[in-house]
């Protein structure tokens, strides 16, 4: 698993190592979809416009121009021209415009998951690529959405992440209202400033902060005080509710954002115990959340980042006078498999997905072993034919090489065997009905030991 | 499914086509891994120098650059910098360079599979976007690969295609040997030219490429006469070999590439009766075919262009002394979902996942319900929860605006009952054991009656 990527940041798997790809992949579909999420796809280009809509983003945008223009113009991507194309850097946005667009052919509140790459051109580094996949589920409404699917979907996530073959994890959720309102109560009303800096108190450490605030935002000694003591409150469950008030802060939106994050927190208790926590240190940078924030670390691995992060936001899509509120979480998919395979976390049963090798005995009788191939995909085990009748030994050796656990033979009385080649175990078998175990059928994905 | 895309050339499915698209894809890796091929995926990007390897290729290249370069570079992809990175427009390309750089890695030969989008900046048309999902399948051996690899991928792919809900459809099938034999015999010793000008046939017509092979080649009028006489060769068994000799030319290449076609279709006829012909005039382009190369045409929709192609590659990977030939088909998957969607050739049971609603009795009762629903769950039924406890009429009248066909209601006693929304009918029913009928479990496509 040491191989490097021949382009850096662009990371490959081979095919044993896709397998595990495609188990996350699909244990996060079957549970998105078995909670109702929608699948959908949005194209990877954008126009510049659409993605600069927000203003200055802090994501490195990859420009696309045609290299055969036949038009004469400099095959160029221009920042300035809003209607130059550009690669999607993440699902959010893209998911905005769609659901602007075709908000009349949509039922709401629309529940979707999307599973998609994205691309960022920034410095590739441990736990961070320039193509990545990541795997998001939003429910968005039309004009109003209950605060009750932003719990839900704190649920949603939990639960999809330990169907995965991961290390433990928490999913660490605050609340903007909460924090913002607490700034205002204390007269900091440059709140996006404070989240800012806030945002850098895991990389700056808590006196760097405080000098941000004071020099940038012109608090006093005692509002840091108090910015910072907010930041680190962090329980298990509701009991934040009483530090928060403990500092003596009265604002309305405070009050709102407290109890939100305690809706949140109480249900995950119960439905989620142990996964998740209230952590008021959680700002989520520049990006468009307005009331539920999260981040998920895995436990002893909380260096590799965030691993699932989202929140609410009531104002990123809108079509005149309406809006489309949406809650929705992403999961980092190529930083976890990245994870679990550099670390070795689990393993496959086999390298391909193929039980079964159907050797020849003739070159003549590779049609009648095309045969019981068919018959035996049709009870859905899969197989492969050789394509030459080497000797026995040989085909064999084949399978073995590939990873195959059964060899098939048939002799010219037409009398079927089956041989298991890792214990060496050859029986009497009959094309139309025999099955290898369960646990043989298809590859399996499992934790090691 | 009059919507047109918002940016040209870049479809974007609705949730209810986005289905129809799973059930392709879903269908396809089926078949494939039943038949022991591996998913791989490679990165969307590739250095210009790779994609323009082969020389001059005829698709439309996008190429990349970051739009906030900070090295202060022009922000701009150069053609002549070969290491500028564009978009791949092929799966080819890519997975032949994927097999150079993990070949110490790989068991050969390798069997994968690869769906995924590729991108071409061509003029957008019916059939031709800008952005398209392909699934491949291909076979590549390291220094040798049995020609029965081109017969079992024809099998496999008309396998796969027959599982599909398309309209009948036929493998076209050549053989680049066979022609460029039959040229030389003939003494056009300018193939490759010969079979630029035959795969204009259908575009332009007989009479013109006569003229192009009489003026751009020399060919005489019998030379052309013959080449020409060649490409009307179609038959659905193998009496195109006669024909071919009727024509009375000798060479050894030709014969090679005769008994080469010969085998496919006799395999064919036997094993996938009525989905292969040979057709003669199947050129292929500029690609890098040298022996079986394939198109297919859906019975009905030849307009739209082939919607699988492919064919033996001997020379598109090496390392060194190393060669890796292939074989490979792919399947264009945008442009058949395209044309099954609207056409209306298939429906889908429902438009969302969820096969059941638990209504809310309170907006106490949302945990309660959420215990409901895990149960429900946990035996594979799809289920969302309200959000909000409205009017039963309300919660119901949600549920069918969402495509939900079942409502689960709770009394205050703890009386479980299910209404089948779509027949009024409701019955009692225990969360640990009730489970719809099978054929409502799941979303169902079927061909439109």
């Amino acid at each position: 698993m040491a191989r490097t990527a021949s382009l850096s940041g662009f990371p490959e798997w081979l095919p044993q190592e896709r397998l595990v790809e495609l188990h996350v992949l699909d244990t996060l579909r079957k549970t998105f979809e078995l909670h109702g999420f929608s699948s959908i796809e949005t194209r990877a280009v954008e126009t510049v416009g659409q993605l600069l809509r927000k203003g200055e983003i802090d994501k490195e945008v990859y420009g696309l121009s045609r290299l055969q223009d036949d038009e004469g113009e400099a095959a160029k991507s221009d920042k300035a021209d809003p209607n130059a194309l550009a690669l999607h850097f993440d699902l959010t946005v893209p998911f905005a415009r769609y659901v602007v667009e075709n908000a009349g052919y949509l039922a709401f509140p629309f529940r979707r998951y999307q599973i998609q790459k994205v691309w960022r051109g920034e410095r590739p580094q441990e736990g961070r690529a320039r193509e990545f996949t990541q795997a998001d589920i939003d429910i968005v409404g039309d004009g109003e959405l209950p605060f009750r699917y932003d719990v839900e979907i704190a649920l949603v996530i939990a639960e999809a992440l330990r169907a995965l073959p991961i290390p433990d994890f928490r999913l660490r959720i605050n609340n903007r209202k909460l924090a913002e309102g607490f700034y205002r109560g204390i007269g900091l009303t440059d709140t996006a400033g404070v989240l800012r800096s806030i945002d850098k108190l895991e990389k700056i450490g808590a006196a760097k902060v405080a000098e941000l605030l004071k020099s940038e935002l012109g608090a006093t000694d005692e509002q840091a005080g108090l910015a910072l003591e907010l930041a680190t409150i962090r329980t298990e469950d509701t009991s934040f509710v009483d530090q928060v008030r403990a500092l003596g802060v009265k604002d309305d939106l405070l009050d709102e954002g407290l109890n939100e994050l305690e809706q949140v927190i109480q249900a995950a208790v119960q439905r989620a115990p142990g996964k998740v926590v209230a952590d008021l240190s959680i700002a989520r940078g520049l990006d468009y959340y307005t009331g539920t924030v999260v981040e998920t670390v895995l436990v002893g691995h909380e260096q590799l980042g965030s691993i699932c992060s989202g929140g609410r936001y009531d104002a990123l899509a809108s079509k005149g006078n309406r809006r489309f509120p949406g809650v929705g979480l992403s999961i980092g998919v190529t930083r976890l498999v990245s994870r679990i395979l550099s670390q070795e976390l689990v393993k496959a049963s086999r390298s391909v997905p193929t039980a079964v090798l159907v050797a020849l005995n003739s070159d003549d009788s590779w049609s009648a072993a095309q045969d019981i191939a068919a018959q035996l995909r049709g009870r859905g085990i899969a197989t492969e034919v050789a394509a030459k009748a080497e000797k026995f030994g040989k085909q064999i050796k084949f399978a073995d090489r590939r990873g195959i656990p059964f060899v098939w033979f048939t002799d010219d009385d037409g009398k079927h065997q089956v041989k298991d080649i890792r214990s060496g175990e050859q029986i009497d078998a009959d094309p139309a009905s025999w099955t290898p175990d369960e646990e043989d059928l298809y590859v399996r994905i499992t934790t090691a030991g």
